[in-house]
C-alpha cells in the first residue's frame, strides 16, 4: 500500500485569476508584502500495491488520463510506502 | 523574501464530495485499487519579508483570515528563503 500525495500545477505562464484574486484580497487586508500568489491542487490518495514501479506507472496513467489537463497543467508526485 | 508553499485540508472527519466523484471515476477507469482520495488546496505565494518570525506570523494570519475555513478546514506551511 502506497500513499500517494499528487500536485497539479497550473503552468506558470498561464494566469491563475483564482490565485490573482485571493493576492488582491490579501494585499487589501494590509498584506502589501504579498505577491506572486498560486492556488493549485493537491490530491492525496491511497494505492493498494506493493510493487513501487507499478505504483508509480499506474500514478501516471491516472494523473495523464484523469487528473491533469495536459494543455494547462503539470503534475508531480511522492510515493510514501504504507 | 521567502516562498510560502500551504496546505488547506478540509478535516478528514469530514465529506469531500469532489474527491468521492473522482475516486469513483478512476475506480471506473479501472483503477480498483485506488481509495481514500482527497482533494485540497496547495497555494504558494512569495512573501516580501527577511525576518522569519514576521513571516510566519504573517502566514499565519492570512491563513486564518482568509485562506483557511476554521470550521472545516486545516492549514499547514512550509517558509523557504529566497
Amino acid at each position: 500500500m502506497f500513499l500517494v500525495k499528487i500536485f497539479i500545477k497550473r503552468r506558470r505562464s498561464i494566469l491563475d485569476p483564482q490565485g490573482k484574486a485571493v493576492e488582491h484580497r490579501i494585499n487589501s487586508l494590509g498584506y502589501k508584502n504579498v505577491s506572486s500568489v498560486r492556488i493549485d491542487k493537491y490530491i492525496e490518495l491511497e494505492l493498494n500495491e506493493n510493487d513501487f514501479t507499478k505504483a508509480k506507472n499506474n500514478v501516471e496513467k491516472i494523473c495523464n488520463d484523469l487528473l491533469a489537463n495536459p494543455h494547462l497543467e503539470d503534475y508531480s508526485f511522492e510515493l510514501t510506502k504504507k
